[in-house]
C-alpha cells in the first residue's frame, strides 16, 4: 500500500522530505506496512513548476489547490506555505475534503489552532504541527505522550534560533546587538525586517502553542506577552557576566494560582543552568514538573532537515493511526478552561540598569523607591561614574507584575533617573 | 471504568506511584476516560505487609504472586523489585495470566529482554520499561515515536548518576576518586559495593536497551564493552581540563558500515559540547541523526518520583491502547538483524598517558611506535618529570580498535614506558 502525500509548497523545508523518504524508506515501511509517496505539489504558478521540473523533480507540480482536493487518491496534505493566507483557506479546504493535515506554519497555530483543531475533530481527521515549535526538537508529542504522568510547572524554553545566535555572540565574542544583527542577516539567519525574531515575537507564537500541550489551556496570543533583544547592551551583557548570568530571550509558560502566565523575555540565567549552555542557532524547551523534577529537550530549532524530519514524523504517526484505526485522536488530548494569572502572580526576580547623576544619596533614593514597594535586594552593584553620571545595578529577591509597574512608574517619575533596562533574572 | 494495577515490591520506586496519581489524577482520566486504581501489592513476607499497614496504606498487601496472578480484574503487573531473580519469573508468569507488564528493571531488559518481549507479542499483550532507561527521561518512547522518520547514526550518553555525580566532582571540585566514592556513599548515590556504577555495567545495560530503540539491533550485554571510571587520576582530570576538555563516563552506540559498535568508557567531552554541562546525578542522551541533526535529551536519571513518573506514563499507555484496542503492538517497533562492527570500524580520537624514564629520545620512541600504526597526534603535551618520571599526554586523531590494541600491546612490551590510562576522545 502507498498513501499519497501532497505538498503546499516546495520551499526550504518541503525540498527536504524527499532526502528523508529516500535515505529511510525501509525504517518507514516498517512503521506502517506501506510507502509514502509525494504525488502533488501545490506550486505558485506554472513557471515555477517547470522550473522545478528541469531541475529534475519529477512531482506532478500543480497551480490550483482543486487539484489536490478533488483527487480521492490524496490522504494527507502538507502545508509549508507559511503565513496564513492562503494557508489557512487552503489547510480548512483540505479538511473539508477528508484530508489529514500536517503543518510547520506556528503564526496560522497561534493564531487560529483552536478553529483548525476544532474542524479537524469534528471530521475525525489528523491535525499535526510538530515542526511548529522547536523545529527538530519532538517536544509537543514529548509533552502529549510523556507527560501525561507527571504534572508541569514551568516551561522555560530558548525558541528562536535567531535572537539566540545574536545573544551568544553579544556575550561570547561581545558584539554589539547592531554587529550582532548584521552577521545573522548575512548569515540568512535574520531576515532584512528582523522584527519576528529579535522582538520575540515568533518565540511569543511558540509559546502559545507550547501552553496548550504543557497546561491544557489555549492561550490567546495577545496574552503572551513579548519584549525582545533590541534594547540590550554591552553593559547589560558585562554586568550579567560579572553576575554569573548569560542573557538570553526566554520564552516563559507558568501555572501559578490563579492561572497561567506565559511571556517572551530577555532573561538573565545563572551560567550553571542548562539553558545558559544553548547556543547559537539552537533551540531547547526546559520544563519543571512535579514528577521529572528538571528535564531539558535540545536540538536544532529550524532548518531544512530538521524541520522536514519533524513534518515526516507527523506523516508517519498519521500512516500509523490510520493502520490502527485511531486517527481521530487530536495531537494534544489534555484540554482545561483557560485562567490567566493575576498579575500578583506573576513573578521573577528582575535586574534593573539605572543611570543617575553621580552625587551622594542616589543609591539611597532608590532604596526608598524598592522598599516601599516591598521589594528586596539580591546583589546590588555601582559602577564608576562617568561623564557625571553612574549606572546602578540592582538584582532584586521574587517581585511581582504589580510591584514591577509600580517601581517602574515611580523611577519614571524621577527627573533625574533613568531606568535603561529591566530584565527577568531566573532563580535558581 | 477503573483499570486495576498490581505491583510487585513497594520501595522508593514504587512508592512514588500513589503520588502521582493523587496529584495528577484529573490528568490521567482525561488521558484515557477512566480511573487507574492500585489494588494489591506484593511484599516479601506479612511483616512488611504489616509494617506498611501501620504506617497507613490501605493497599492489600499479599505475599504469594499467584494472589495477583489469579485475580481476573487485574490488567497491568507493575514489577519494582530489580535484579533478575525471581523478577523474571513473575513477569513471565504475568504475561502468562494475560496481564500487561510495566518494569523499571534494566538488568532484566539488558539480560532477557528479547524473550519477555517475545512472550508478551506472542500473547498480544504490552510490555514496557521506558523507566529503565535514563530514569525521568522520556527517551526510549521519544526514540521510538519521534525518530521513525530519521536515521540516526550515533548515541551518546551519560547513563549513569552515580558515576556522574563522582566525575563532576573529581572535575569541579578536584576530589580523588577515593574522596568523590566515599562522598557518593554517605549521600547514598553509591552502594558498599559500588562495582556496577563505576565499572560502567549499569551504563552497559543501558546502552544494550538503546541500540534496539536507536538502531533497531539487539545487542548481547556481552557486546557491550566497558570500562569504568576507577583508574581516573586527578592528573587525568587536570590535563583534559587544561586541554579543553571533561572527563566523563559516556555509553555510545554507532552504527558503521559493517554494523554497531556498543562500549562505556570514561570519554573526554569539548567544553562546549552539550554532554559536557551534564552535571552531578542527572542523566542525557545525545543523538546525531540524519535529519534532525543534534539533540539531546536531558534529566534526572534516577530518584523516587522520575522513575516512577515514567513507570506511570507505561501504565497510562497501556490504558490508552486497551481504550485504542491497539495494546498489542511492541513498545519499539524497529527491528532489523544484528550486525556488530568489525573492528576497523570501532573508531574514536584516544588520550594516552604514558610514564616515561626521564632522558633524551623518549619521545621520538613513543612516536614511532604510533607511527608504526600511521596513527598521528592531534595534541602532545609533555609535563616536567618529577623523580626522574616523566609523564607524556598524546590525542590522537581517528583511529580504529586495531591500532589500539596493536599500539597498546607495543607500548607493554617497552619495559620502561608505563601507560598509565587510554580513554576515548570525542571529537569536534
Amino acid at each position: 500500500m502507498a498513501l499519497k502525500i501532497a505538498l503546499l509548497g516546495f520551499g526550504t523545508v518541503a525540498s527536504g522530505l524527499p532526502f528523508l523518504l529516500e535515505k529511510n524508506g525501509d525504517k518507514i515501511r516498517a512503521a506502517f506496512g506501506g510507502d509514502l509517496e509525494i504525488t502533488k505539489i501545490l506550486v505558485r504558478d506554472d513557471n515555477e513548476g517547470y522550473r522545478l521540473k528541469e531541475k529534475g523533480h519529477s512531482y506532478q507540480f500543480v497551480t490550483s489547490i482543486d487539484d489536490i482536493l478533488k483527487d480521492p487518491e490524496i490522504a494527507i496534505v502538507v502545508e509549508l506555505m507559511g503565513r496564513i493566507e492562503p494557508a489557512k483557506t487552503y489547510i480548512l479546504a483540505a479538511l473539508d475534503a477528508g484530508k489529514h493535515v500536517v503543518t510547520a506554519n506556528k503564526d496560522l497555530i497561534a493564531l487560529h489552532g483552536p478553529e483548525i483543531q476544532e474542524s479537524a475533530k469534528s471530521k475525525g481527521l489528523a491535525f499535526y504541527y510538530e515542526a511548529a515549535v522547536a523545529g527538530g526538537i519532538p517536544i509537543l508529542r514529548t509533552l502529549a505522550n510523556s507527560f501525561t504522568s507527571d504534572k508541569i510547572k514551568r516551561v522555560l524554553g530558548v525558541l528562536n534560533g535567531t535572537s539566540n545566535y545574536m545573544m551568544t555572540k553579544m556575550v561570547d565574542q561581545g558584539w554589539t546587538y547592531e554587529e550582532a544583527l548584521a552577521k545573522a542577516q548575512v548569515l540568512g539567519y535574520a531576515e532584512s525586517d528582523p522584527t519576528n525574531d529579535v522582538e520575540g515575537i515568533d518565540a511569543a507564537y511558540k509559546v502559545a502553542i507550547l501552553s496548550h500541550f504543557a497546561f491544557g489551556m489555549t492561550i490567546a496570543f495577545d496574552d503572551v506577552s513579548h519584549q525582545g533583544i533590541s534594547t540590550i547592551t554591552a553593559e547589560d551583557v558585562a554586568v550579567a557576566q560579572e553576575l554569573g548570568y548569560v542573557i538570553k530571550l526566554v520564552g516563559r509558560v507558568e501555572e501559578t494560582a490563579s492561572g497561567i502566565l506565559a511571556d517572551v523575555s530577555p532573561t538573565f540565567i545563572p551560567k550553571n543552568h542548562p539553558l545558559a549552555s544553548v547556543n547559537d542557532v539552537m533551540n531547547a524547551v526546559f520544563v519543571e514538573s512535579i514528577g521529572i523534577g528538571q528535564s531539558m529537550f535540545y536540538g536544532p530549532g529550524a532548518g531544512q532537515k530538521p524541520t522536514a524530519t519533524s513534518v515526516m514524523a507527523d506523516v508517519i504517526r498519521i500512516a500509523r493511526r490510520l493502520e490502527d484505526q485511531t486517527v481521530g485522536k487530536a495531537f494534544n488530548e489534555f484540554s482545561r478552561p483557560t485562567r490567566l494569572a493575576n498579575k500578583e502572580d506573576k513573578c521573577s526576580h528582575y535586574y534593573f540598569a539605572i543611570e543617575t547623576p553621580d552625587k551622594t544619596g542616589q543609591l539611597l533614593r532608590l532604596a526608598t523607591i524598592f522598599n516601599e514597594q516591598q521589594i528586596s535586594f539580591q546583589q546590588v552593584l555601582q559602577e564608576k561614574a562617568q561623564e557625571g553620571r553612574a549606572r546602578l545595578v540592582i538584582i532584586t529577591h521574587m517581585m511581582n507584575q504589580l510591584q514591577l509597574e509600580a517601581v517602574q512608574s515611580q523611577i519614571s517619575q524621577e527627573s533625574d533617573f533613568k531606568l535603561l533596562n529591566a530584565f527577568k533574572v531566573l532563580g535558581e
